[in-house]
C-alpha cells in the first residue's frame, strides 16, 4: 500500500512511518519541520536528541533496505501538496501535519490565529487535493479526544443517537473543545464530514487520546532513529513531564486538583491503530470517527503512579498542586467509548509499571538535557497576552542561580 | 448606547445602522467594502442602485441630523480593529462582517479557503480585541440557521438537553452545515462559546434565517438610502430571485423538488431583533443562541406564492425545476424553534401578499438593471473548480443575442 504521512517528522508521524515501512508499505513523509521550528521559537528541545530527517531516513535504509521518500514543504501551499499527491499517488494519507499543542495555541492572539489557519487551511487543501487528484484515497485524519470536552454523559465515537420530542436522529456528537487548538480540530472534523458528503470522499477521523512512550520496535533499532520526548509546559505531555521531574528529584506538578480525566494510549498502539485503519478503509462517502485510546486516567492517578515507580527506583518525589493555568473542570464525569479499534483487532499495550520505569530511565539517561525552567506553566488560559519568552528567560535565570548554589 | 456595526455597509448592516441611529443610539459603521468588491469580481450588481457609503451617511445626516461614524478597514487586521474599538468604545458590537454566500464559498478551493479564513480570523480578532480592550462589550454575532442543517428532530435554540445511558447534560446542538460558508459560521460559534467560557465575555449568537425585503422606515426616507437587492445566483436569495424573474416574465427557477424548507424573516424584523438583543445583553460569561426567523417556508411554497401574486399583477410566470446544484435533501423534516426573540418582545412582520407585491414592484422599477444571465446556477457543489466567469460571459452573450431580436 502507498501511504503518505503528513507530518512524518513529528512524534506520532515518525513512529508511524517507520512501523508502516517495516510492514512492507511504500511510505512518503511530508513535512515542513514546523515542529522543530517551534522548539527554536520556544527555546526548548526534546529530551531525546533527535537527528535531522535525512540522517534518520539514511539510517533506516541502511538497517532495513527500505526507502522512505520525503517531500519537504508546507501543506497550506496547495501547489506543493497537490504536486506531491500527483507524484506519489497514495492509497492512503495519514494527516498528522497540524499544530498540536493546546498551550501553544493559547499563548496570544497570533498563536491562536496561526494555529487555526494552519490546521484548517492544511486540511481544506488536503480535501480539495484528494477530490481533484486521488478521489479514492483514504484520508486518515488525527483528531483528538479533546474535541468532546467533558460532557456529563458518556462520550460516543463521533455520533450519538438522540431521541427528542418523539423523533430520533443520529447526529454528530456535540463538541466542547477546551483550547484554540482543540477548536481547530473540531473545525477540521466538520469540514471533513462535509467533504465526504458532497464529494464521496472516504475519511476516518481518529480522536486520539494523549500518547505516551518513546520506543517502538523500529525506533529502538538504532540511536539515530530515536523519537521525540517532549516534557516542556507547551508541547510536553503530562506523563513525560512527571517522569522528567522524577528523574531529577523535583516535585510532580499537578494542575489544580488533578481530577482531570483523559484517554491515554501507548505509541505502539498509535502505530497499530493507523495500520488497522489503513487496512480497513472507510467506504466512499463515509466519514467514520474512532476514539483512539486504550485507558482513562486522571492526572492525579498518573502522578501517584509515577511517584510510586520512582520510589521503587529510589527517586523520592513529592506531588505539588499548582493553580490550574487552564480553564477546565478539575473533577468531572468521564466515560468515553473506544471499542471500534478493538473490534478491528487492536490488542492494547496497557500502561504498566515497566513502561513508567522505562520512561523514567529515558529521562535519567538524558537528564543533562533537562531545562527545569521548562516545567512551570507559563501559558494561562485567562490571559490573552502570555509573555512566554520573558517568563522563560526569568526561569532560566533562576536555574542558573540554583545551579550556582 | 454606543453600537459598532461591523459590515455596516452591507444589506443587513446598513438597515441595522440606520434603524439603531434613528432610535437614538450612537452608531459607527466598520466596513472594508468587501461586499461591493465581490460584485465586481462576479460581474453582478444589486438590482437597486446603492450609493457610496459617504454619500449615504451625508444624506442620513441631512435628513435626521444624526451622525453615523465610519471606520474603513478590514477586521482581519488586528491593529485596525483594536484601534477602532479603543477609539469608539462601543457598548455593543454587531458583527455582520463576514462572507455570507454559500455558493461563493463553493466556487473553488480559493473561495472556500478565503471564506473560512476571513470569517474565522475576523471573529477571532474580535474576541481578542473585546477581551483586551472592552471586556464588558456585548458581542452580537450573526450566525445562520444553516448551521443546523436539516436534522430529523426539532431544532432547538443553540443547545439541547440529551439523556443518554441514564445521564443527562445540556450540550451544543449538533451541527450539520451545508457549505464551506455555513461551516465557517459553525467554526465561529465554537470559538465564541469558548471565549465566553475562558474570558467571561458576553455574546449572543443569532442564527438568522433568510432575510427578505428592502425597505425599512429609515431606508424608505430617501432614494440615496436605498438598500441592496441581490437576485443573482451567488449572493441573491431565493425570494428576490423569484420576484426578479417574475418581473421580466421568466420562469421561477426552483432547485430540485423545492421541498427544501428554511426559516425566513423580514428585514424589518432583523433590525428589531438586533435592537432587542442590544437592549437585553447577555450576562458576563454567557454565550446565548437565538434562532432569528419568524416563519418556515419551502422553496416551492415561495415559488407558488410569487407566481400567484405576479399573476394578480398580470405577470404570468411558470415554475421550472432545475437539477439542484447543491448537495442537500430536497424534502425533509424541519421544525426549528424560535421563541426566545418573541419572548423578548419581537412582533413579527409575517410574509404578506403585499410584501411580495412590493418586492415585485421594486424589481419592475429596476428591470433594466436585471442581467438574466445571473439567474442560472453556475456553482455546483459536486465540482471543486466551478468556472464561473466563463459561464457568466456565455450567459451574457445569450442576453445580447436575445436583446438583438
Amino acid at each position: 500500500m502507498r501511504i503518505a504521512i503528513l507530518g512524518g517528522d513529528g512524534y506520532c508521524g515518525w513512529a508511524t512511518a517507520l512501523y508502516l515501512s517495516s510492514r512492507g508499505h511504500e511510505i512518503a513523509i511530508i513535512d515542513n519541520f514546523a515542529r522543530r521550528h517551534w522548539d527554536f521559537e520556544l527555546g526548548v528541545q526534546t529530551l531525546t536528541p533527535i537527528r535531522p530527517l535525512p540522517e534518520r531516513l539514511a539510517v533506516w535504509q541502511q538497517l532495513t533496505g527500505r526507502v522512505i521518500e520525503s517531500y519537504v514543504g508546507d501543506i497550506t501551499e496547495y501547489d506543493f501538496l497537490s504536486s506531491m499527491i500527483g507524484e506519489f499517488k497514495p492509497d492512503a494519507i495519514v494527516h498528522f501535519a497540524e499544530q498540536r499543542s493546546a498551550p501553544y495555541s493559547m499563548i496570544n492572539r497570533k498563536h491562536a490565529v496561526s494555529t487555526q489557519v494552519n490546521n484548517v487551511v492544511g486540511t481544506l487543501n488536503l480535501l480539495f487535493a484528494i477530490h481533484e487528484l486521488a478521489p479514492d484515497c483514504h484520508i486518515i485524519k488525527l483528531g483528538t479526544m479533546g474535541e468532546y470536552g467533558t460532557p456529563n454523559i458518556d462520550i460516543e465515537e463521533g455520533f450519538i443517537t438522540i431521541e427528542h420530542n418523539g423523533r430520533k436522529d443520529t447526529l454528530p456528537f456535540p463538541k466542547q473543545p477546551g483550547s484554540f487548538y482543540h477548536l481547530s480540530k473540531v473545525h477540521d472534523s466538520h469540514n471533513i464530514m462535509f467533504a465526504c458528503k458532497i464529494w464521496g470522499l472516504r475519511a476516518t477521523d481518529l480522536n486520539q487520546g494523549v500518547v505516551y512512550g518513546t520506543l517502538t520496535d523500529e525506533v529502538a533499532m538504532d540511536e539515530a532513529l530515536i523519537n521525540r520526548f517532549d516534557y516542556d509546559e507547551v508541547f510536553g505531555t503530562v506523563l513525560n513531564r512527571f517522569c522528567a521531574q522524577a528523574a531529577i528529584g523535583l516535585p510532580l506538578t499537578v494542575y489544580g486538583k488533578g481530577g482531570q480525566t483523559r484517554g491515554f494510549l501507548d505509541i505502539r498502539d498509535t502505530v497499530r491503530c493507523i495500520e488497522l485503519v489503513c487496512l480497513n478503509p472507510a467506504k466512499a462517502g463515509e466519514f467514520r470517527v474512532f476514539n483512539q485510546f486504550t485507558e482513562q486516567f486522571s492526572v492525579l492517578e498518573l502522578a501517584k503512579l509515577v511517584q510510586m515507580i520512582a520510589g521503587e527506583m529510589s527517586l523520592n518525589v513529592e506531588i505539588d498542586h499548582l493553580p490550574d493555568p487552564r480553564v477546565e473542570a478539575e473533577s468531572h464525569y468521564y466515560n468515553a467509548k473506544h471499542s471500534r479499534l478493538s473490534d478491528m483487532g487492536l490488542q492494547p499495550h496497557l500502561l504498566s509499571d515497566a513502561l513508567v520505569n522505562s520512561l523514567i530511565n529515558v529521562a535519567l539517561r538524558y537528564r543533562d538535557r533537562i531545562d527545569v525552567a521548562m516545567f512551570a506553566p507559563q501559558v494561562n488560559w485567562r490571559t490573552s497576552r502570555n509573555q512566554r519568552r520573558a517568563a522563560s528567560a526569568m526561569g532560566r535565570d533562576l536555574v542558573f542561580a540554583k545551579e550556582s548554589l
